[in-house]
């Protein structure tokens, strides 16, 4: 286990939480409630194509702050799964951005099938990473030189993150801010949000097969 | 423990999710996540003051599908917390709305400090429930007459569930589930979501002082 990258107050860590249609809510709102219960530690913007609305696979809309083109720049790549990744992982639009991203983000963060997208893109070739369980077969088609981990709740590699199914990207978001800020404002977050935090990334509950 | 209310399927059950300007991510999409996983059981409308844009206590902005007005029914009524509930107890509209949607609700179930609204309100008069630990002593306050537990996850009494603070909305939104469809129906909705449910009512590693 190595220290944390920060353990002194600065300005906020720049998220950028991706959305596009078709997004899984949680795997969106986890990481972004524990990031929040952390004292101003993070800004979180959402970015899709387009600024606006953009609805979720639950189908509750909600609305991007920023576009592709807008040019932000991101301490974080947040990047989520759901059933609208079965399109995007043929949108190069959508690809293309988050190849332009990853080189300035100090870490990229994928939940569920969010790390079907990452491995799409080219930007996981070489690294060790995981994904939903039930829909494992289909995102190892999408990267087929990662090396995948069928039984990990999330998998930490280089400045990848990357979570199981939907909630796990709950315990993988409190184990990013422990790198990033040390085990006690981590633990505070989950307290804060009376979460009950599966710190061990290979205590796997749901494994693939 | 009771059986379920169902066990064949039927229409789905219209859920009404309250949003107002600060509530808490998770305390939503949590239990919206969880309900999506019951092949379609239920169908979920967002509801505020006004249709539109309504941004979180993360900043997060959302879209109402509906506002007060617009007398939609609902089956269940679903009810976050946050720190926009310091405002809304004095905000009578939203509370004239929520004793005006309980009676033609089969089940009203809050997250967090959800419970001080429907407490504001007069709706747990008499009943037992619970909140966020860290608001406890507050949201006592809104409720003289309500019978509060300390130590619950979530506590079910009559139509009403209220869970503890933002993540216990998780495990009490199964237990919902099972109450109405069964425990094979929640099992499975917490698979699919790769979620450890904390199923245990009475196991609060969180307990109010």
């Amino acid at each position: 286990m190595t220290g944390p990258d920060n353990d002194t107050r600065q300005a906020p860590l720049r998220v950028g939480a991706l959305v596009f249609p078709g997004f899984e809510v949680l795997d969106l709102f986890g990481p972004v409630e524990l990031l929040h219960q952390t004292d101003g530690r993070f800004s979180i913007r959402i970015v899709a194509a387009q600024p606006g609305e953009v609805a979720s696979a639950q189908n509750v809309r909600i609305v991007a702050d920023e576009g592709f083109g807008d040019a932000g720049e991101f301490d974080i790549l947040l990047v989520p799964g759901g059933i609208g990744t079965r399109t995007e992982v043929a949108n190069p639009v959508l690809l293309d951005w988050l190849r332009r991203m990853e080189p300035q983000a100090r870490h990229v963060a994928s939940v569920c099938t969010g790390s079907a997208l990452l491995a799409k893109a080219g930007l996981l070739d070489g690294h060790r990473a995981t994904s939903n369980k039930i829909a494992f077969d289909w995102v190892v088609g999408q990267g087929p030189s990662v090396q995948w981990v069928r039984r990990a709740r999330w998998v930490e590699d280089g400045k990848f993150f990357t979570s199981s199914g939907i909630s796990a990207g709950m315990d993988m978001t409190l184990a990013l801010v422990e790198r990033l800020f040390g085990r006690p404002v981590s633990e505070e977050a989950a307290r804060r949000a009376e979460y009950q935090w599966n710190s061990k990334s290979g205590n796997d509950p749901f494994a693939a097969a």
